[in-house]
């Protein structure tokens, strides 16, 4: 749909809702709730061309809820997870349960197109490529499941050929808004990158017809005294191996061993191919990404803007007449309670006094506008409230020796003392575990461990140092409650059965290890950069999701090309073990390697061998392993394989960790977001970690001081403290539109903007 | 020194050359001198306080003479080839053969140094850290042939380690500015990159850790039957190479072969220490050299805006009382005439025009200093003159037939069709030569483009054709002719003595090859990036020269360390062959590998195998190799060159390319050059190469209709045409500033920069 389309949209809803340009009518219920929707799909970043009717409205609030959207990702992990129960299986089942399973999944996925298609208009359902996507799918994966079962009820061969359309329904689904972007971003770039894929395949060529016209007529051989660089191909392949460095300096050593001559020849080919144009790919990718991602979430931000004015246009009031049109205060307060039922009134009050910073008890356009983004500050409220032992003991909580601990544990020498404690222990897990002195030091680390939590939590509001946001302390409780978890059925077992569990022992060992990371939060430097990386980390699932895509869809038609070709024994006395059950390999690299478990004979090996395949190290063993065993061709499928996951996906994954590290060294905090914190200031409602362990003391000296009336004397220090969350983005949408919001202008509300698909949802589908 | 100091310099200076503020006194020679020397600075950004006096600035003039330069790069070059004749030598030569030579290089370095003494202050000389530097490499080269020259008559071993310091002088010369800046912005990115690296070894060492409590105890054995994952240290050094990715998936498979789920943490640890950590230290290396690179060019412009204004004050004068100083068009002619002797009259006419340009007959401070950059543009001025043979033979080359072929030529069928001659002449390469038939077509194939060359050499003026700029006709033409010279020769020899020169041979199939490369210019997609990496190819120099410091340093090194202790045997039947001369490798990969030639036993050796460990694949074969035949700690040597090139220099050199690509992306030309631009094709004298050739179409038309007047009758069409270069940038620098220019307002002339060391030359020595 066009722009102009979407324009007319708003005067026909406002109208349809009866709300006059200049009354100050009584909003509905209805209103509010087509106003929450607005907003939320504004904060969330979703583009839902809903019908604006009440009965559609109430059915998308119910297509937004959580619990569908947790459903149907759990129905396509199902579905992706039947892989390991197929044909060729980890574990087995027979082809009825499967089938069934599949069925459900199908119709899981039906209804919730079906719903879909009842919330939005029919023109646009049909419009919308991802629909027709699912559609194809699903009709497609039915009539394989017909095909292979009765095929497979006659004992006829038969491929389950649909099997690599299931990754694709994670893009398709509405929820695969980052997926489809992340994707989208790559056929952006991809005619650049075919370009410099040309020319960089130009140069491998005529490097390979030079290797061949200066090394083919020499007679020199390989390590093995096969023929070196005689056929074109091979020299080809040879050379493509070597820009990944996999095959690095063996495919020289022959030639450099005859004169050193020959090395400048593989010098400068690696300069140019490896060098030169694997940077120059880097440079594309990330230039077209950043392009392209821009563009796109000033898109995003401009929907977003649009949504906020419908918003806007239902709940508007005039307060005077031919003034500008205004929200009211009690309006607002009934669409964010909507908006978010779990927000207390002092946070929302908070950001009522950030919006409306005039204090006029009404906001115009676009401070109503801000509310979006406010809503995606996490803001973390504190209540600085006395210590449980405070209100039960108070004369032994306040007595001398208990305020010397409050000390202790407040002094930084605490932390390095247990810093120190740490490291230690770090020696102590290295040494040998069988001399009984070592593994008896366990228990008393975990003792020291256990003492530290206890001797915090008495010091410390439990609920404060348990609050959602203290990371660490979280981390800390429960590697160390679990390691005595485990470290006692250890050693109940031990004692008991003369037995050692070696699964316990495993966990016990994880566990003890984990613990040392907490040392990199006592560095002020080390905590910034491993905070950098957490922040990203959201961001980086997205990948996830993308490599799995990809993933699947190789691992699925490399199963169905290489299963069973290569196979492993457990067994060691075997003699077919030696050249991987397959006669053919007798000999090659790839059984000397032991290579034999790198194979496609179920999912979850074909998955670790693709890893081993982005790694790139020993891809050409691994290629000319499967390639000896079925056609020379098969290489062909390994090549593909390093250009799409390597050289692009690869690249778009170094692309937005270097972006995503560069935003976060350049700008400090959205602008938005310092304007609340500013507000929190000014309304002497900050609290810093620090200050929040001084606030503390101050209360407990204070309840010290005057101890009958408890809080009352400093009734004006405030009962409620709030943070702005460290984790500052919610969404990954947020940190992206960070990363570009500095170019809109904040009074743009795009309806003047021509681009005429800025929220147009026909996404691509994959 | 401070910016306060170099402030008062400049009306000292102006003073001294007795310019009153308002006079309009004739400027001397002097005066001219010491304004070309800051004009010419400013365009080269020399940053050199030399002494102001008459004497000084001939000393300065001969100093920066270009034979000086050669020659002081031509003995460092013999300085650093003189390892190629010491022990361990690829060509033995007596000591007192490189010793004597090595003397004449210390003293022409020497003498440089004194001539750069009396051209600057005494106390700036000695506050200059780069002269003390080189002071002190002398001295000590000077110290270690003495003792080496005594210890070697009295038979006693003894080392040659002055030689690590030989690469420094490149990095010391006043000429080795580049080379200084790159270390500098590696010297600048030290300390981030060092939290990363510790954070990164914290995450291995953990990882380590927990490989040693998993794997240590299982009993597990390696492909060769040895232990796995028993000792820590060596499960530190697998896993450090693992990041590399040099080792899998072998260092995996013993494990996976116990269990699939081993292989979660393999993969989790190269997702997070070779993906995530790698692109981390990418984005912070980029980020910092970004930002460096930024204030230094930042500086450099500032500078050289400081020297162009130094070199106003000495030649300006005023026009009216009380009006600003004006620098006057004679005055300007007389300086751009010094700087650049070799320019033509109209293109410095051109110049005045451009900072002229309200054709006042004298310009301000901000036009004047323009002219540094102005000269940095190269313009190509094109005469359209007529075709020689137009002169000897007109009738016959006005003729119908002579007229069709010009028009043959010039039609794009004319390319094409040779680029389909390529091509088959590539297939025809590809093809055994040993066939009669195919030997024999490489005559055809010759003929056809020595054609080609004649043909467009008839048609266009030879000196257009062969003017500077015309890269692929002089490739064309010299490829072709080497060609057609290596080819009568080798079958000449082969006709006379039945016999076939391979050397001859190998240059003929390069050259045949090269040929094939021109197809890359037919392309208009491929001629964009094509042209962006040869643009970016003199900067990359500067890294090459890097890298040879780096390189050599580490040579040096490791000769000492490991020279003789692995032989390589060109005689196949030696047993010792089997085991590089070195029993300890008996059955080691590497001697399995058959790595015997990459040795440490010479300089060119040294230098090929630390290309193959920059490359990374196999170095942990390599450097055990090593460690095997000498200590265990051998490996912190090869660890420390990991670090060094590839963590640190190749990202650096990554970033660069990153930079340079997005900045040929983004800008298109710079301000200064396209108002040059905009200039000529005001003056209507712009020309494209398209154009060019109409123009000498319709010149020879207008010929051909008046031939009695010759060209009188078009006399209003301008015999000079002028066009800016593609490969626009003269300098590194030119592009450096180019990067970053848009953020200086064209008015700032730095008199209030409070930075304070803008153009201070107390630069790094490495």
């Amino acid at each position: 749909m066009t722009e102009e389309e979407k324009i007319e949209h708003i005067p026909e809803e406002s109208e349809g809702n009866g709300i006059p340009n200049g009354g100050n009518s009584a909003k509905t219920k209805e209103d509010f709730d087509l106003a929450t929707i607005y907003v939320s799909d504004a904060q969330y970043n979703r583009n839902v061309f809903f019908d604006t009717t009440p009965q559609a409205v109430r059915l998308y609030i119910l297509y937004n809820h959580w619990s569908l959207k947790v459903a149907v990702y759990f129905f396509i992990l199902v579905n992706l997870c039947l892989a390991i129960f197929e044909e060729p299986a980890v574990f087995p089942l027979p082809i009825w349960a499967t089938m069934l399973v599949e069925l459900l999944c199908l119709l899981v996925f039906t209804c919730r197109l079906v719903h879909y298609a009842k919330v939005i208009p029919q023109d646009k359902f049909w419009k919308d490529l991802k629909n027709i996507c699912i559609i194809v799918i699903l009709l497609l994966t039915l009539i394989d499941m017909i095909i292979y079962g009765a095929l497979n009820a006659a004992n006829c061969y038969s491929v389950r050929w649909s099997r690599v359309l299931r990754p694709l329904l994670l893009v398709n689904i509405t929820e695969g808004r980052q997926l489809r972007r992340a994707f989208r971003s790559i056929r952006n770039a991809l005619p650049q990158i075919c370009y410099v894929f040309l020319l960089f395949m130009f140069s491998v060529l005529i490097f390979s017809l030079m290797a061949l016209k200066l090394l083919g007529k020499r007679g020199l051989t390989t390590t093995n005294g096969g023929p070196y660089f005689t056929s074109y191909l091979d020299i080809v392949f040879d050379l493509y191996v070597l820009v990944t460095t996999a095959n690095s300096p063996d495919v020289m050593m022959p030639a450099y061993n005859a004169s050193f001559l020959f090395s400048i020849f593989f010098i400068l080919y690696i300069l140019i191919n490896t060098y030169i144009f694997m940077s120059v790919f880097l440079a594309v990718v990330y230039n077209n990404y950043k392009k392209y991602l821009k563009q796109e979430v000033q898109q995003l931000v401009r929907a977003k803007r649009h949504k906020m004015a419908r918003a806007f246009a239902i709940l508007q009031e005039h307060k005077e007449e031919g003034g500008q049109p205004v929200v009211t205060q009690p309006n607002w307060n009934k669409l964010v309670q909507q908006v978010r039922p779990n927000m207390n009134n002092a946070h929302r009050e908070l950001l009522w006094s950030v919006s409306d910073n005039k204090n006029q008890g009404f906001i115009g356009k676009v401070a109503f506008t801000q509310l979006a983004d406010l809503l995606n500050i996490e803001v973390i409220t504190l209540k600085s409230r006395p210590h449980p032992f405070q209100s039960l003991f108070p004369t032994l909580y306040q007595s001398a020796p208990s305020r010397l601990l409050f000390r202790i544990v407040r002094h930084r020498g605490f932390v390095i003392a247990y810093d120190i404690i740490i490291l230690v222990n770090a020696v102590f897990i290295g040494l040998d575990e069988d001399n009984p002195m070592i593994s008896n030091s366990e228990w008393a680390f975990l003792a020291l461990y256990l003492l530290e939590i206890m001797l915090k939590l008495y010091v410390f509001e439990p609920r404060a140092f348990f609050s959602k946001h203290n990371f660490w302390n979280w981390f800390d409780t429960i590697i160390v409650v679990s390691a005595l978890a485990a470290t006692v059925i250890n050693s109940s077992l031990k004692s008991m059965e003369e037995y050692t569990s070696r699964q316990i022992l495993d966990i016990v060992f994880i566990l003890r290890v984990l613990r040392l990371i907490r040392v990199v939060d006592s560095i002020e430097r080390f905590r910034t950069i491993f905070n950098t990386l957490i922040r990203i980390g959201p961001a980086i699932l997205t990948f996830g999701q993308l490599i799995i895509v990809v993933y699947y869809i190789f691992a699925m038609v490399g199963m169905e090309l290489f299963k069973d070709k290569v196979k492993f024994y457990e067994d060691t006395t075997n003699p077919a073990k030696a050249y991987c059950g397959n006669p053919l390999l007798k000999g090659t690299a790839f059984a000397q390697f032991n290579y034999c478990k790198n194979n496609f004979n179920n999912v979850v090996s074909s998955f670790i061998l693709l890893v081993e395949l982005t790694v790139v190290n020993q891809w050409h063993v691994l290629s000319s392993g499967f390639a000896t065993v079925t056609h020379v061709s098969a290489r062909i499928y390994f090549v593909v394989f390093h250009i799409v996951v390597v050289i692009i996906i690869i690249n778009i994954f170094v692309a937005f960790v270097l972006e995503a590290f560069l935003v976060e060294y350049s700008v400090d905090k959205s602008g938005l977001q310092s304007s609340l914190e500013k507000k929190i200031e000014e309304l002497e409602l900050a609290v810093e970690q620090e200050k929040l362990e001084d606030n503390l003391v101050n209360a407990m000296e204070t309840i010290d001081n005057d101890l009958g009336t408890g809080q009352s004397a400093k009734t004006n220090t405030p009962a409620l403290m709030f943070k702005i969350a460290s984790k500052r983005y919610r969404t990954v949408d947020a940190l992206l539109q960070r990363m570009f919001e500095a170019d809109i202008d904040p009074e743009d509300f795009s309806e003047e903007d021509d681009t005429g698909n800025f929220a147009n949802p026909t996404f691509l589908s994959a």
